[in-house]
């Protein structure tokens, strides 16, 4: 049970100066500025960081009380006097910055007593396995590896070297998660694909066992209670450095990423491809056995029923190109109207035609 | 583990007269009438009490075998001589009558044999700690509160009194749940945000550490396998009296309620906000860093990309008000048709236009 | 914990004509090609069965490493000298030979050190409940049955023979699970339906006790975190066959199959009824108190808001018939050209009428 203290201010105030040079900023104002911690523009508080990087939350900016805020290079000194650090991305420098203030967690190292290990498993003598976490024979789980309470490893499973799995994970059998990933608790890899075939005969979906497994690679977050499912042959592939939100399903022999984002409650059937830094909305569905192509972005809850290509935005169900789905979106609220208009003009016609044949 | 009866009819008759003073209902029919539970009217047999509070359920009043029917106050005696109680609210005086009836859980205080927890833990001496649980260092259990099997408690949680968790759900590190809540199977408050800065030169998806917390206010539930994340910084809080159905996603640092419903599947991004009463019907996505008003309501699978005021009802991807949306709804469906009649006008035009030119 | 080996191809090679036999199938090519596993034809290798049963795969079967292939009757024999099997229906031959070739997972009977067994619970003796599961007072689990790790089954459910749950499931309280069943990781049975009666003098929420129970019939597959709510009072039904997929939330008293499949997100809400062989694609959510007929189908995303007849193929929001749905989406593409097409004729027409007043 992990018992470190998590405070977003560990009361060790660091100079401004010091942080500023963490991100290759330039400090317009105080360099000794004494920070304690980092926090949003509404809700920093004096001694705290904050990160300007977008002209809409101007009004936040003058309002703020840290003491501090990243800003982007072209931006004016505060007329507030507030120490400004000029960076080339403030989002990306304060996620730097708060790093060195978040909280460490520290486990033990160890099999705690009420945990199920079998023998045959291999565990890192650095890692950490907290009560109630099973693991099974063969499995094996990493260094400095944290496997928390009621997570499952299945059999001949295998967890990378720094990675957490908080609590009531399942990794099942076979599967394997690499190094540096985190997953939230409820995540369950390596469920069996939904894959049957229909025998009138009986009647019955007959099961067609899925036998494959799920590959999870390096630097993946997975959020709480989402699935990637085991194929039917071959592998499932999560890819490396991409992130997934709470509540999305993977079907069986995807392959996601790397460097992707999928936000919350997407929906992937199978064997769909995903390349490498595409960005999928909330509430997104994606259709199997097609391609959406390297940085390809698509709008929440839009559902891709056909092939994406490289570097496409798109939006809508069936998706089409984003702009113009905003465009028909638009239309779309009018039809009333639009179908009042047709229907006058349709009566104005009729009235010309009667006209016209007249003699 | 829990062992009391779960019946609804629990043997104990107790006569309509006194059920009916529960409700300040007025009884049309044999006062003494003997009512040994409650049931829908279709499901309903001999001796049960049900509730009418619709008119299009009319047949199945006509049809019902319950020995006493909640009514409405305009409503006319039975002719088929079934009790009636005329109230002012059926469906809510039933939901009254209803808990009446309902098996009471009986759980045994004290932590269970089998259930992990830390020294420095502070459980309440008349809550309940089932096998297979797990509390964290520093975590609060209020009185007569029921951690149910596989659920963990983390570092510094405080869950209030009389609040239930039934089975495999996390409440992680230093977040809150208030009293008289009930969290369902699967629940996970305090998963970490999603939130992450691209860093092109690695390249990598940086995390921005979530380090503020979720709070859960008194009288909340949430349904099966839903998530709240914690705040980046700050608190992720589901108001006062709020009521979650299964598989809802709550981002961080969103605000909800006090008293609104989220029905299944409904997803919330980042730094929402929903005021008091709001209702969402199922599949709902609701984007960031925007505000649904009080008393505002979305049907189902609708998308809200920007602010809902106060007791609107909206519907639609993006949200329109919901009349404009059926009516649009209804023209869509005629799409087709519409375009036809476009071309056929169009034609006609054409033809009109040439006749207007000859001399 | 499970420690039986998972491989395809479990070295035991077996003649080509023994497969075919059981599937009765007619082999074009050498009866005795040995066979060692199965898989897709694009991962097939030497020594692998596939099958092809859709003209759109003709590429793959081309290119195929695979040594022996499942066909249509009406196949013409390989070109290139690989055996072939005719069958009737190759995806289900695929199925009942995949199933010869999938590894046993083997279970030792009995209760494990580590799990939490009610004194009153009755386990059969060639039932495995492993370690971390939680059997409440008065359940029972039948013959061969696995209660998996982190499992929760409540006081008076029952699980019936040949069941399966794999790790982290809950079963509550006097829910019933068939036979043959598989519950994935996370599901949740009996979860409380969602039903509160609004009283504005608190104001409060007040909740309606969800007295019944969720039945799932034998043969039913349930996905990764899916969650099946109990029913207000009476029983939420999953019928006999019927398959789910993950992340799937059916509310209370809803009554769904048999022999029906439910894609990954699906949402119902209560007390719908779905009929035989029904079909609902990914993220479908059907709306509460209506039916779906017998071997009807929903499109994926489609929001059902009423009835939908036996064998009907639906799909949007709310349903129509698919065909329709599907024209009316290509012209909602071209919404923006119609509106200018529109007032281009508006133009026109006004330009003849101002002709026509002329004198």
């Amino acid at each position: 049970m992990n018992a470190g203290p998590r405070h977003l201010e560990d009361g060790r105030a660091r100079p401004l100066s010091e942080l500023a040079a963490l991100v290759s900023g330039e400090v317009l104002g105080e360099p000794s500025t004494p920070i304690v911690g980092v926090s949003g523009l509404e809700q920093a508080k004096a001694g705290q960081l904050s990160f300007f990087g977008n002209q809409k939350y101007k009004k936040q900016l003058a309002a703020s009380a840290a003491s501090a805020v990243l800003v982007p290079r072209d931006c004016p000194p505060s007329e507030r006097g507030v120490a400004f650090v000029r960076v080339d991305n403030p989002h990306l420098a304060f996620a730097r910055i708060a790093q060195e203030f978040a909280p460490r967690r520290v486990f033990a190292a160890g099999v705690a007593a009420g945990a199920h290990v079998h023998s045959s498993a291999s565990i890192a003598g650095t890692a950490t396995v907290q009560a109630g976490a099973t693991i099974c024979a063969g499995a094996h789980v990493g260094a400095r590896s944290v496997i928390g309470p009621g997570c499952y490893v299945g059999a001949r499973a295998r967890i990378g070297d720094d990675t957490v799995l908080i609590a009531n994970v399942s990794v099942l059998d076979d599967c394997l998660v690499g190094e540096r990933c985190l997953l939230h608790s409820g995540v369950v890899i390596g469920s069996d694909g939904f894959g049957f075939a229909f025998d009138p005969s009986i009647p019955a979906h007959v099961k067609i066992p899925q036998t494959g497994i799920a590959r999870v690679e390096d630097d993946v977050e997975i959020g709480a209670n989402s699935c990637v499912d085991r194929a039917t042959t071959g592998e499932t592939v999560i890819g490396r450095g991409t992130k997934i939100d709470n509540l999305v399903q993977v079907g069986h022999n995807c392959v996601v990423g790397p460097l992707s984002i999928l936000c919350a409650q997407v929906g992937l059937a199978g064997s769909t491809e995903l390349g490498m830094g595409v960005v999928l909305g909330g509430q997104v569905g994606v259709a199997g056995h097609l391609r959406i192509g390297d940085l390809a972005k698509v709008g929440a809850q839009a559902g891709v029923m056909s092939e994406v290509g490289d570097g496409e935005i798109v939006n809508g169900s069936p998706q089409m190109d984003a702009k113009d789905y905003m465009r028909a979106a638009a239309v779309f609220r009018r039809l009333p109207e639009l179908n009042r208009t047709m229907r006058d003009l349709q009566r104005r016609l009729d009235a010309l035609e009667q006209e016209s044949k007249k003699p």
